[in-house]
Parts: C-alpha cells; structure tokens; sequence
C-alpha cells in the first residue's frame, strides 16, 4: 500500500475536523464569511459607474473578496466562497474564484468551497479533483466543500477518499435555510420521521471512520439556523459532525438561534454569514472594509459568547 | 409589464420543449452525447506521452470535444457537457467549456449543462445567470442545465424564470442511474410511495405552466436507463415532460430498456450516452473519430427504432 504513491496521505495531513478545532480554538472564531460577490452590490469605488462586462466584473469581484479577507481574516476562522457568484463571471469568475481561495489560505483562512455538488461516482472523483485534491504540486483549492446527498452513498465515496487522504472535509446538505424545505426534506417518511433526519443519520455513518483525535468528523452537515428545533435535533442525529449553518443575517437567524450547535465542543459547528458581511457598508453608509470589519468581529463574539465555551 | 425590459422574452425565443421538437423530427435522433473529457482517456495524438499540466490537459480537452462535435453532430441532437469534468481542469477547463459550447451550438446542436446545481433562490439566480440566461449580449451557454430538487420550490424558481424568459430548459434530478439510489431516492414515504416518484409529481407541478405548443413542458426529468421500470412509471407521472435518460452504454443500460419513455412523443424523451461514445476508440482499436461516429450513428438508429417513432 505504500508503494502506491497516489493513494499516500500527503505527509502532515491532519483530518480536516482536528485542523478545523485547532484553528477554531486558536483564534476563537467559529465564523465563516460567506464570499458571495455580486457585481450590481459591489462599491461603486471597484465598480465604477457604467455597467461591466464579464471580465471587468471578474476582476472587480476578486478585487472585493480579497478586501473583505484582508480586514475579516483576525475575526473568522474561515470563507465560504459561493461558487455560483463566480461561475455566473464565466471563466473569468473562476480564475477570480481561484485568486481568492489561495488569498484566504495565504491568510491563514479555511476555505469551504460552497457549491452543493453531487453526482454518480465517476463524475464526483472529477469534483473531488476540482476542490479538494492537490493540482499540479500545488494546495488544493478548498480544505472542505458542500455536497448534495440526494445520489447516495456511491455518489460520496470518492469525496471521502479525498477526506482520507488528503485532509479534506464535507459538509452534506440535510436541512437547508430556505423555505422550500417544506417540499423535500420535510416529508414524512413510513417510519414517521422527516427525510431529513434520515439522511441525518445517513450522513452520521459516512463520517463514522473520519473522527479526529478531536473528536470531530470530516464529514459535516448542512443545516439552517433559520430552524432552531432542528439544530438541536440534528446534533443530536450527528455528534461527531461539524455544523455547518448558514442564515445568520439577511435570512433571519441570530447567533442565539444556534447556541445548542455547539454542545460537541467549540468546532462543532460553524456559523456562516455571507450578505450581511460583505455588504453592510449598504444599511451602515460606512467604508466597505470597516463596515465588513466591524460586522465580523460582532458575528464572531456573539457566537463565541452564545457556544458558552 | 411589457415595459420591463428584464423581464422582456427574447426576440423569437421559443420554449426550450418546442425547440427540442422541432430538432428531434428534423434530425431523427434523440441522442444527447454526454461531454466527459478525461485527460487520461484522451487519445495519445491529443494528449502525447508526457503528463500534461492543467493548461494544456485543458486545450487537450478542449480539441477532443470539438473533434466529437463534429463528428457526432449529424447523428445527435444535442451535447451534455458534465461540468464536472472541466472544473476538474480549473478557469482553464471553464474556458474550454465555453468553446465547447459555442462550437456544439454552431453545429446545431443544443447543450444541456450537466451539473445538477441547486441551491437556495437568491444563489440559484446566479446559476440562471452563469448557464441560461444570455450573457454580454451574447447567447446563453447551455439551452438546458440538469438541476437537484434537494432544496425544492424557491431553489428552483429562478431557473423556472429563465425558462419563462428565455426559452430555456431544466431537467430536474428524479431517478438517477446509480446503485446509491437506494440511500435516499428509495426510501419509502409515509403514504407507501417511493421518494422519487413523490419528487416525479413535484416537478411534474414544477412544469405545468411551461408546456410548448408541441406539447413538452420545458421542465424535465432525470430517470436513469438502468432502471427500465422506473423509466415507465416516471412516463406516467410526468406526461408532459421530457426525460432524460442517462446510463445507456458504460452504465450497463440498452436502448430497448428506454423504450417506454417516448409514448409522449419523439422528443419525449432524450438518451444520453458518453463514455461509451467518447472513448469508443479505446475498445475497437479505430481512429477516435471514426470510432465515435460509428457508436453515434449506432445508438441514433437504435433509439430511434426503439422509440417506435
């Protein structure tokens, strides 16, 4: 086995939950910033006033993260980028989308790489290969991504290879922040659970052979703190998986909405807050940079304050 | 109403169903040859014997798929690139996806974006932008996108608008081809019902406002060829909606086992075949070219038979 040089972990490589608890308890932040750039929102100082085409939007956008990074990065533990915002830039927006992953990294960020992937296992190697693994001798784009579990455990295995081997995490969608959960997850299976405990328990098995020496699984769970029950419930369902819980800000949630989150240890969950970061210079008329700032570092001791560590 | 330029259908745009139509009778085919360039499949006289940095595995990818393009384009009806195969490739490989898809489009070929994206209404209106929706003036990448109804209702609304707007299409994730169909897409709901089938009436209900002239909504279903049955069932759930059927070739799937899917129509359904296309020279020793035009030409003639059309 060790002669198979491509299997091999890379030397170092921690499990993505024993860096993920380091790095929460070092800088006490259990925040992500969701990186959603959005051109039409962007400050008029990168924007200009006339409409961008495609690559100046890229350039504007990657512009933006990076500046939100440089004055969020003391406050967060890490970024979330969305990749729809830069796909939506074309092959621009993912050489932004790169630019700005490796600017978070450089700036000690984790990255998760939010992009709800999932498909049959031959094409999900080709995902695991776009995010997670090394290219080219060099870091991999994202330490962790979002993944949709609706194809199944066959559709996965190839990204907890990944996790494996190469330190990598996921973060499988279970119950989502939006409204239309109503129509999927929440139906009622003959058992008489919600499918989205099922799939809860589901994704509990596929991290059971990825705990650290934390304690924490690289196999983590999406769920909104826009459902408070449904936080408590679901670390019940998944006590080894980080949280990872979007909805704080422009979709409601407030950090006490999540306090019970965190009852697995600091790192277990993770709060992310995209919108009402990146542009609170909107409601606060103050610079981009300290009104993202100021933001953050309220996020961040808020949450600090309502994990009760 | 009329006054609202956004909103405004493009000049001439007709439904994604009604275009489908009209090409699937001129061309007599209802072949989708799926886009899944794999750098270590690439024949030795595009990718040479050196391992290829990103960038080149790119353009190497790249010169591959446009060679199949024109090739297969007298005998498909349209592409399916999997994104995942160019993400893999980094911005690079994105670039290469829009020349693929400018160059199948010019062969006359419609493209439907494989990367079953789906995510909550305000980050699905960038994937609407990113594939559908046309972009600088220029036309939209894809005609269709394959989608996952994980997040339901509001996830998919603004695709649904892009389809309204500009003609295109969705094909939403029903019964996929794999064996981790039994994870979740099986689970047996409180009413005796499987879960996809209840998904099958969502989008059924997802597509009733966006039936074409000729009968076939603009929102359709993927139902995996490797489950015949399944095939039948989704037929009669979804009346009006075309279904794409992956798994044919590699997968282990027939044209005889799609049969049943077209009783709606000639373009009441589309077969999609990729590896077994693409990679076709790897198993009859011929030149690449001839090789996938060969299996192109075989499945066009045995699918259409097949569909008893």
């Amino acid at each position: 086995m060790a002669q198979d040089l491509e299997a091999a972990p890379r030397v170092g490589a921690a499990t993505f939950g024993d860096r993920l608890a380091e790095a929460v308890e070092r800088k006490r932040s259990q925040l992500l910033v969701g990186l959603d750039p959005r051109p039409d929102l962007l400050p008029v100082e990168l924007a200009g006033d006339a409409h961008l085409g495609r690559a100046q939007a890229a350039e504007a956008c990657g512009r933006f993260c990076r500046g939100v990074i440089d004055v969020v990065a003391q406050y967060a533990v890490g970024v979330k980028p969305q990749l729809a915002f830069f796909e939506a830039l074309g092959s621009e927006g993912m050489r932004a989308l790169e630019d700005v992953c490796a600017y978070a990294r450089t700036a000690g960020l984790l990255v998760v790489a939010d992009g709800k992937r999932g498909d049959i296992g031959s094409t999900s190697r080709a995902y695991a290969a776009a995010y997670l693994e090394p290219r080219d001798g060099q870091e991999p784009l994202a330490d962790a991504m979002t993944v949709s579990p609706y194809l199944g455990r066959d559709s996965v295995e190839p990204l907890l290879a990944a996790c494996r081997r190469d330190g990598a995490g996921i973060f499988c969608l279970v119950k989502t922040s939006n409204e239309g959960v109503a129509d999927i997850q929440n139906l009622v299976l003959s058992d008489g659970r919600p499918l989205w405990q099922h799939v809860a328990r589901i994704v509990a098995e596929w991290g059971e052979d990825l705990v650290g020496d934390r304690g924490l699984s690289s196999v983590g769970a999406v769920v909104g703190a826009t459902h408070p029950r449904a936080v408590g419930e679901a670390r019940k369902l998944l006590p080894r998986a980080v949280l990872l819980l979007p909805g704080v800000g422009e979709q409601g949630a407030s950090p006490a909405d999540v306090a019970r989150a965190f009852t697995s240890g600091p790192a277990s969950a993770l709060v992310s807050a995209s919108r009402s970061v990146l542009y609170a210079y909107r409601s606060v008329g103050d610079d981009w940079r300290a009104a993202a700032a100021a933001e953050a570092a309220r996020l961040q001791s808020e949450i600090w304050a309502a994990s009760g560590w």
